[in-house]
């Protein structure tokens, strides 16, 4: 492994620490490692090493390179200061894909109670995003400003193109609001990014790896559940990223979308209520969902009111359109032609 | 193990089957034991055996008695009947709880999607609530009247009174939206309940326990994490039970309510905004809240701006007052003097 | 579920307990389970309840039907009686297969202590096999006599037909030394019997399932470790006896032998040692040993050492002969060829 | 963290790779950590990087500081070569144990394959011993000499000062014979030393921690379980050293001995035929014994049969003195008295 501390911001004390694994024929394995850059917590007035290194061996034990962020911090916390650090620490690894064989795009950011907030910020707000983002305890809007004044909450800053999220913290944490939490995910689903949460029923701020040598760990003071957000976080990286094999990357089994929605197009996989926003992709519509309830069987003749969307709750308002017409008799050549057409209709 | 159907309402086809375990002396055994009420899911038009029997299994192996409670569906479905079986069943199983050796203020529901509106209606609108309620991919809001439709969305119930929750579900449901579980953790979060939540990264609605004899339990098909939700919900439940030991209920890990807010009066261990919301009580901390803004160390001084609650974010509203006041110099017997003096004034 | 209590023997107070699980397309669900018949421990003077119904609900959870032996015991226990109870019970299941929709060819035992020794006399010494033993505890040879004055110890009585085992103990078991464990794994080992065991650092005899209602489960009495043997034997079973699904029983990922040698005749799956034992065998392979060894390359020509069994500790004696043969350039055909002739020669 | 090679040996291309974690106030953690030292296998022919880093990563993430060693291979390993290098090394790292801040007696090797042949000869040859030994499917006996044909076999050499050990492999191992792990467990088990262990049901050679990234994890290929040995083996070192918390370690669960036989004198706590086999001491607790079996109840009378050792089998031979005399009426005085007596006897 090659461990090394790089300047990125002397004047501001910024640094990349780097813990490269060693790849390719010579090492028998892997050609090439996706990575996390992690960035650590520390209410914006220091960047906590409980937060650092433990975090990096977790990952490093899991087949990831690891590089670890020290943003800017107190005076220098201004914004975007740290959010410009992370542009060029994100910027340079990306850069370096080939020397440290990194696949390129498959990088996430781990961001813990402020350094989440860095981490909601370059999912939402960088021009250079990360592939996938584990938020733990993070700040996203209630207290932001009680750590860094200028800093945005980035709750609303979700979009469609926001990377898939792995969010987990304490129900009980006094420090930040569980609602910091559960509003992100909010925020998450009504975009169609896919997300995993674990939220355990108690325990303190700041827990880290939730091993004995970094925080009490004695049942009265931590549920015994959350160390498993380690191996839950590397799982699902798994899911989003693919695995990495001594073959190469295998495919992802989990999208980053859970539907089309997020394209600047219509398809099939777009759901019911997106296109039917549309208006030309309405009209196009408009005869086959008339077949459609046409032909429910009387056991489910009931289901057309599911179509009524007046009050905003219809029960087919969510579904993919590919899904919803299967109840159907829709063929393959027909779903095919459907989509075509729908591609032509692009969403502002 | 005891076995039986019984029947609590021929007409509407509403039964109770029983899983009790041997318990007492002669067992070499526990006296007593907790229990589980599963509410198996269907849309109101049945009750699935999937997420019957399956469970039932998995809580008895765990130490618990078992209840399935098949209720009214289909044509019966018309609210409150559902509700009212369950009040009728909760009813008959506390009443039981000395011949069946149940401990009688440790009764878990157990619902699965429309079973899960109803559990969660059992949580929030029963005269008999349980003493707490694991949700799987439960319907709350979006499509309860698609479901039945005079039926209750139960995230406007949920209130200081609610008992703890354990809410799981797959984030690309395609039958009921994970904004029906996101919703109302919000609400439980909203009313200082306790709860823990999984937020699976994808699967299908419906899986039960996630055995391969139930579900498709191929990685394609559904996250290798979901089947967790089994062992952490058992676990949860012991958290906030005790465990059940051979020399009887441990003490709970986990409280009820994150804090005091629930209570019909005040106490130092409610926020520090519920507090300040009632004049009476706000007049008799402010000398407390100048002395400890003007105790605070320079280093801290930032931290004054903490207080200031114009944007309803303040950092401190959330704190319990016994922590915030931690800060400066208050004694025991003051702090004790201060709950006493709270605890006269009510809340409506 | 279907529970009952069958009486095999009246006279012996011999019974049977059903835990038959509903199947077919009636539950939706699947149309035949695999079964597990648990025998409970208890010395051969009671048969214990804490090895009974906990270890049912274990099983039914992972999908499978679970029976009880209540076996002879006391004054009744006198040998053969157990293993005849034994016989009667597993012929009783077998013969109900299609009544009660079980694979007849995927039943395990599961013993404790004296009815792990029993387990083992079935897994040697019946003439109704099981198809997999569960060993918890068991005694096998060390205080066989002591429980049971007649009974005979059954490490000696491992065969090439006994079938797969899960052996798991405590290393401070004070009641049956842990010699009874490894000692009976030895003989599997050498009868190419497939086996998969865990022996925990410490802990008491006789834990059963290790659910806090059953046993004392604080870290200073027993290791944290212990409670795994459920959810890894499930996972055993599942390797040996293949996945039981919705589309019926998936292959098995694990043989229940690691080679050929328990077959009545050669194959090229048999080892190196056990067919060169063949004289006939041992002149047929000749002429390939030799070109194999010649073709070795410089680097590897230390090999041809390998290939000295004088002292009975060769590195290729255990290698099964198409591994062997992998290293020389043997092709499929001739390796097929010489297959066929192999299993011409029968091994007594 | 820091990373660094040290030469040992250069002659012999013999190194130390540190990576020594931050400890102490500044760090806001931990003062001093537990260690392992890593001795990856290859045969005697070379040290598998398969078996380094992944390895240390593992043990990092858990709060150990890790070492490397890569012993003299090829026409270096000519023994005691190899065993000399781990001399070096273990006698460097302690005598750093203040600099590095590591607890010097809490040092555990982790061997694999030919490593682990070394690893066995650290706990039972080397001058120095470890505190724990790991030993990941390891040589003991069978293939010694093919891989280093002057190395000894180190089962005969398992001696009462073996320090605990953790032993792992697969059972379809086709290099390493299952028997090498077996026979090492009878041998620990024959000297009263602590161990756990874990045969899982199929699988390769070579798989250290059975990441991906390094082994081919498919099912087919590999038992699920096997992954499990990191968690496993630290969790097992933790009951062994205690656990490393940020108030320092706390008491071990599990003893090194599973009694005081290996002590140079007697206790209460070595077993009885150990006791009984010193004539001295069988002449002291003659009385006592003759006591004990008199008041046996009418119930238990069978048992004196127990204190029958004609066989080599008696019940009551691997029972502590102490538990069997609590059968009796022994007084907590006369329990104290009677090991002060015994522990003036010194067995050889």
């Amino acid at each position: 492994m090659n461990t090394e501390v790089l300047t990125l911001n002397e004047e501001r004390n910024v640094t990349l620490t780097t813990y490269i694994q060693d790849c390719g024929e010579g090492f028998g394995c892997v050609a090439k490692r996706p990575a996390v850059l992690i960035l650590p917590g520390g209410a914006y007035q220091m960047c906590s090493d409980r937060e650092a290194d433990p975090v990096a061996f977790a990952y490093a034990k899991a087949g990831y390179h690891a590089f670890v962020l020290r943003y800017s911090v107190m005076d220098d916390c201004t914004w975007p200061n740290p959010l410009n650090d992370y542009e060029q620490a994100i910027t340079l690894i990306r850069s370096h894909a080939d020397t440290w064989h990194i696949y390129e795009d498959k990088i996430a950011v781990i961001g813990f109670s402020a350094g989440g907030h860095l981490a909601t910020a370059a999912a939402t707000l960088a021009q250079n995003r990360p592939n996938a983002a584990i938020l733990g305890y993070a700040v996203t809007s209630q207290h932001v400003q009680a750590c860094n004044p200028n800093a945005p909450e980035t709750i609303s800053a979700v979009d469609r193109k926001t990377p898939p999220c792995f969010v987990f913290a304490t129900r009980t944490d006094s420090m930040v609001p569980i609602n910091n939490s559960i509003d992100f995910m909010r925020a998450l689903s009504d975009n169609g990014v896919a997300f995993e949460s674990h939220i355990y029923a108690y325990g303190p701020h700041g827990f880290s790896t939730c091993e004995s040598s970094i925080q009490d760990t004695r049942p009265q003071t931590i549920c015994s559940r959350v160390p498993h957000w380690v191996e839950d976080s590397i799982g699902w990286l798994k899911d989003i990223f693919g695995e990495c094999t001594l073959e190469g990357m295998t495919d992802p089994l989990c999208p980053a979308h859970i539907n089309d929605n997020y394209l600047d197009y219509l398809t099939v996989d777009c759901t019911f209520a997106h296109v039917m926003a549309i208006p030309e992709a309405a009209t196009l519509l408009a005869p086959m969902i008339d077949a459609l309830i046409a032909g429910l069987s009387e056991q489910a003749k009931g289901m057309s009111a599911a179509f009524d969307d007046s009050n905003g709750t219809s029960m087919v308002s969510d579904m993919k359109l590919r899904d919803l017409l299967a109840y159907g008799k829709i063929s393959d050549d027909e779903l095919k032609a459907l989509d075509n057409q729908l591609r032509q209709i692009s969403v502002i």
